[in-house]
């Protein structure tokens, strides 16, 4: 399984909207077959500051995540309320060894 | 819900060592009432790059897993094992809403 750690860094007034944007993208993502789950941090210290936690089944359901209707929606629309442009790692995950 | 994300810089030659005493901790971790997920992740680009995501109940939850004796064995087991210093942020769970 792949994990999609991203940093993101949200103007402070947008971080409602960003979260509302966020809540529908990450309904929509758990309902494809290759996301196991979509969890969202905020950072109480610094804010704006929220990291995107994303397990997939695979390095293609990464791909097919990105073709999705609605990831691209979420994309277009929070990229004017971002502060700094987002920064995305992809890791493996080592443990647990047979679950999501 | 509270999330602890730890960013471990592990020395090449002990990253077998590292992920076998992490399993021992992330198996006894998921025992605890308060401790809901233990992932570890790998940076396949870094060599001896790992990241821990441990989502606990409460922050009481973090605070008692630190007195438990698993942890403090792993504690002890892996501080030679590191390259660098560990770093940790503690971050808020915004989604999703109602489960771990």
């Amino acid at each position: 399984m792949k994990v999609r750690i991203v940093q993101l860094s949200v103007k402070i007034e947008s971080v409602d909207a960003f979260e509302e944007a966020t809540l529908e993208n990450q309904h929509n993502s758990l309902l494809e077959p290759g996301v196991v789950r979509f969890d969202l941090l905020r950072d109480e210290q610094t804010p704006g500051a929220y990291t995107l936690y994303e397990l997939y089944s695979s390095s293609e359901a990464i791909l097919a995540h990105k073709e999705t209707a609605h990831y691209q929606k979420w994309r277009d629309t929070v990229a004017p309320m971002m502060q700094e442009p987002r920064v995305g790692r992809d890791l493996m995950l080592v443990l647990p060894r047979h679950s999501g």
